[in-house]
């Protein structure tokens, strides 16, 4: 079905139906994302600020056969919020759609708004004394509702889970117009399919969310972080596994780090605080938060020397205070941006099933050495299974030194990462920047029901044209 | 789209298809259900090995036009898995696929069939030193694939989720006969629709779920029960509060018991050993595993000797060892079997927002007054805010006294719940018992999105006609 482009006489027409001010031309910050995998296009941002508003432009949208795209804190790193080619459509940006609805201390719950930013769904928990355990580097400035539609990982998936973990219920325009009011506060409720989680991670094309009621998770009575010195990936795993053993659920978050990492925050943020003078090749990044009776510095302390006394671990750091744990956590947030400023020539965010995942770095850095001589920073969400694979030009080479290799090294990358039994897009999703590669790779049983299930809830085929499916 | 019988014609073109014996006539036993909901009938009962004979069994039931009943351990308590009108189904029984395909202890994931025994799938994660959490009364018989298609719940739900929560991957024959081989290990895969959660808890309506990736959790070190008298549900609640800002997630269960359940059980079940010579109105049976290093004897001790100092606890017992702590647990699992022996009028499994549960307690309690003498036997997982709100003839009265009044207090007690923000269904799904409820209190714009999937998935119409969407 082709779509009409949002036009200046569809602009007109919405401004018939909600206050003008609501409908907008598009900024150039709409337009851009942090990966610079396309450059957008839009003929007008909508600013909604209720669901009943968001329920006018999507039955207009679809009236006029306009593509809508919901857009959040524009963080995402797979596309799915700019649209470089076709009619240009309808960006609905929930950003005035920022509030925090309700805070249920006592049930471990809080609702808020889709555009309201992760930081601040934090914060009103942490008033609340209690924790929203989502965090992931863009926290700053992305948006709850984002973080939805791409279910969004981050540092305590191991604990907490992933975003689709966090949600109770939802609030939503259907693409047929309908509001979904389904922000129950309930854990359990077994009354039909499961729409819920049909929308979290559909990254926008089958409907937009407006609020969400999420769960908050009591804060632990300590909390502890050690940054230490492993063998190998593997011998971090066996290390986990330890700590898991002792701790439980107290374990998290469990970050492996590569010395490739710490070596670019040298070379362009010299302002990091450098934990070794000269690191190791692996290390991992703890955090625990233990329970009443528990003390996590000594907790860490035991684990560390049973790591050692099984040769795991080579050195450590136990971090004697908060501002000592922050230090560790500054030098595991900055990796992203140091990335950036060396700029990549391909970067993968993947996963795999926890006991091959030594056997993939390996065979992963072989493989990519056949391919030319790269520099690659692998760490990620190691407890998750979860690594950024990222490879880097030689030093003193540029990126435009490997543009014929580039795509090669990437389809090498994802096909052994599929081989092995992971996945191409392990918490950043499909987007515009990976739909062939879920053509590709995806069961096609599976394909061919997600195109059934597109095709029932968005006939008209409105929202987020072009994300997800072709 | 009007279906065929599973006839005698049918049968022999299945026979043609596999192996002869894989053909049965139907058993008595596939035909009842335990809460008496309905009487089933089916044409056949096929009983296939291997995902491949599934596919074929439901390419032929749908080039036939013949339902299909995805059979699990028939332990239901909707009555999903009886169908007791229209065209004779085929009972597709996954009985003979029971294999535990794999265990990976230290990746934290048991790989097994859909007709596996959920305590067989707990005895395989043991042998590996592992915990598969899902317990329920009926984990004797019930059936993982079952679980799944249900979603069920247990005792274990507020520490590690529902069925839905402990589920990564699932192998499927789709309605159109086709396999979705998606067995994956991985915590993190953002690879477009969740397909998975949509098939979990579909009651068998949108395919047929043949093997499942299931999580493990590692034994906590420690393991301690208590069974302590409340002042109150609200005080009950303040209790699990205290609880866990003292224990986070170490609290496993924490399961509400009203005196009823005890009196039930002295009455019927005389041979159940007794806690209290005189019983309190309410208590919780708690389940604590803890870390390493910390004594969960002395933990109880002190959570309630903290309770006793906030005036929410009167009384407590505390588990002197692993023999006392499965007394304490047989009171809990008995309390169902008491319950059909005494025999209810009617059997509520709903779930309320936490804050509000002690207030449907009373409000449900007054209510039902005015429609007659019943006795109450509320109970339930409290921490979930799921409670089994049942009612049974007063003291010599019969269930055919209440026979006019039935219907009405059902329909009073869900209508309250609703207007609470419950749930009419917790744990035990739709089925065919709660077809009317859900189009009666379900969201308009979400059962419009729900039939649209059904319609999509499966245009047929063969998958568990009747269950779940009228």
């Amino acid at each position: 079905m082709s779509l009409n482009p949002a036009d200046a006489r569809f602009a007109a027409h919405l401004r018939t139906l909600l206050p003008e001010e609501r409908i907008r031309a598009p900024e150039p910050r709409y337009l851009v994302d942090p990966r610079d995998i396309a450059h957008g296009q839009a003929g007008l941002v909508a600013l909604p600020k209720t669901v009943e508003e968001v329920a006018v432009l999507i039955r207009a949208a679809g009236e006029a056969r306009v593509g809508v795209i919901p857009y959040g804190g524009g963080t995402g790193l797979v596309g799915a919020q700019v649209m470089p080619e076709g009619p240009a459509p309808m960006v609905l940006s929930l950003e005035r759609m920022s509030a925090i609805r309700a805070v249920y201390p006592e049930e471990n719950v809080i609702i808020a708004e889709a555009g309201a930013i992760l930081a601040d769904v934090q914060a009103a928990a942490a008033a609340a004394n209690r924790l929203f355990p989502l965090s992931l580097a863009s926290e700053g400035s992305c948006r709850i509702g984002g973080n939805l539609a791409t279910n969004a990982g981050g540092v305590n998936v191991l604990r907490y889970g992933n975003t689709r973990d966090l949600c109770l219920g939802l609030e939503a325009v259907l693409p047929d117009g309908s509001i979904w009011h389904g922000l129950t506060r309930l854990r359990k409720d077994n009354t039909g399919y499961d729409l819920r989680n049909l929308l979290v991670g559909a990254e926008g094309t089958l409907g937009v969310i407006t609020a969400a009621a999420l769960k908050l998770a009591p804060i632990p009575a300590g909390r502890g972080t050690a940054l230490i010195a492993v063998q190998s990936p593997r011998a971090a795993l066996d290390m986990l596994s330890l700590a898991r053993d002792r701790l439980g659920e107290g374990i998290s978050a469990f970050e492996l780090i590569h010395r490739q990492g710490l070596e670019f925050l040298a070379e362009v943020l010299p302002q990091v605080r450098r934990p070794w003078a000269n690191p190791p090749e692996w290390c991992v990044l703890i955090d625990v938060g233990l329970a009443q009776g528990l003390d996590p510095e000594q907790a860490l302390t035991d684990l560390f020397e049973a790591a050692m006394e099984r040769d795991l671990a080579t050195d450590g750091l136990i971090a004697q205070n908060e501002a000592q744990a922050q230090e560790f956590w500054t030098v595991r947030e900055h990796l992203p941006e140091a990335n950036r400023k060396i700029g990549s020539v391909t970067s993968h965010d993947v996963s795999l099933p926890l006991s091959v995942l030594p056997d993939f770095i390996e065979d992963a850095r072989a493989m990519v050495a056949e391919h030319g001589s790269f520099r690659i920073n692998c760490f990620g969400h190691l407890g998750d299974g979860n690594l950024h694979f990222n490879l880097f030009p030689a030093a003193g080479r540029t990126r435009a030194d490997y543009a014929n290799v580039k795509d090669a090294v990437r389809a090498a990358i994802h096909d052994l990462v599929v081989r092995m039994g992971g996945s191409f897009s392990a918490e950043h999703g499909v987007g515009r920047a990976k739909v062939k590669d879920l053509e590709r790779y995806g069961d096609p049983a599976r394909l061919t029901a997600l195109r059934a299930i597109k095709a029932a809830l968005d006939p008209l085929g409105i929202m987020n044209p072009g994300a997800v499916l072709a």
